[in-house]
């Protein structure tokens, strides 16, 4: 997408406000690196806390900060008072997760009054070299009006 | 899928080991509830470590037990000595995740060679009852002789 | 979904003539077999006009009767005068397409007032047996007030 | 993917024979358009013969050149004598096809021994003017020694 121009002056505040409330980002360890329009990046440090059976980062985590890094470009895109919900991703694992850390780029791919496609790009980094290791596209919903959502 | 005959006797013990080294369920507050050939449960306790931004549970958290639960329920009719791994999945999000409890249920749809196809259904828990939530469909691999990779 | 009542009384005719209106489905050959309350099937009569490279069924051409069943079971539940169109699906092929007929069957998993969520269970029917080959879920819109978008 | 080197140095005529194989092309009207090492661009001209009930291009005819673009892309890079089946692919559809001509723009992300994981762009083209209109993402596998199964 070219210039993606923000409704909202305060979108990178706004972002930032709303995953410090994502208390599922500080159960897994998960920061915010980077807000822009229509791209977010956010960043999870491997341990065991976040892993599968064999050692690997979980599927489930991978596309957790996959989920919020895409929702989150969606966002920066939205009007004011706009709240964004996800009504489905899919993700394909493309490599083990194995590194030191793994970061998700989220960027929007089109954005809509009520439907917003974004894709993230998650990549894994091990001994500093970056391997994309899963691709996530998902449907964000803007939701306004409605009591409790928003931002 | 009628009458799934598991290949491996103890699917019952290496589907409880495997999840007891995934670290990220014990993180996020997972419990295994049932296993069965082709059918694995998984419940997640409600609290703020696992939400987003407005209180619901995370996508990524509910993607996480759904994945799991799909993943478990694949292997539970694989051949002893195989290992799992997810290589993609989709999840739509029906309504938000509130209630006290979180419940993926997975269940195999067809157990091929290589490639598992797998279901998973996620139910909120509030008050006693029970609502559809989610609903994720997954493709698993089957993997047989790679180093570190088994269950 | 458990006694979905149609808001449309004429749901039945509704579909039957926005069917006849695709030309997609005249070309493949596919026809409409069943209309009920979110639930629509959709048949479609094998050769090689439909045909891969293999002589299998062409996963685009099971793909387009499973998204027309899934769309038109969620019609089936809209509102008069509302249109609906597909945002997303995924197809997932189990095996390859091979018998005299495939049937798609489209089945309404929740209702919105935005957005529908519906499944179809794709099944080759080869000497009188049927064999699940493919599952797709979808999320449709229901569009009302936009110019020549109705039914 | 950089510099995706192909196994078989007559990727091209590989490509090309089997599309003509693709009966369902040919009812569609498609054509290929471009085959390159891990690219390929299936065009279809726009016609009642392939639309839905608005008069937009039916969903399921957008998904079955993605498809075949995405697949052929992947098989540009597999290795003389293995066939390419779709184990699954997910669409998001994000403006109407409208216009003269829609093209399919396939390409492949990461090429695995087994899986390989492409995506297509859909773009629709109106008065000499591009538009993208859908985005494919498909996990296409590697099929060798199966009796009737190749290229």
């Amino acid at each position: 997408m070219n210039d993606p121009a923000p409704k909202d002056p305060d979108f990178d505040a706004r972002v930032r406000e709303s995953f410090a409330r994502q208390g599922l980002m500080e159960t897994l360890g998960a920061s915010l690196v980077r807000v822009a329009p229509g791209r977010v990046e956010i960043a999870l440090a491997t341990s065991s806390a976040v892993s599968q059976q064999h050692g690997f980062v979980h599927a489930g985590a991978l596309a957790s900060i996959a989920d919020s890094a895409a929702g989150y470009a969606a966002l920066t895109l939205m009007p004011p008072g706009a709240g964004v919900l996800t009504a489905e991703f899919k993700i394909n694992l493309m490599a083990p997760g194995v590194g030191e850390r793994m970061v998700a780029r989220g960027r929007v791919i089109k954005a809509g009054r009520t439907l917003t496609l974004a894709q993230a790009d998650v990549f894994a980094i091990h001994e500093g070299r970056e391997k994309q290791i899963a691709l996530l596209t998902a449907t964000l919903m803007a939701v306004e009006g409605r009591e409790g959502v928003s931002s």
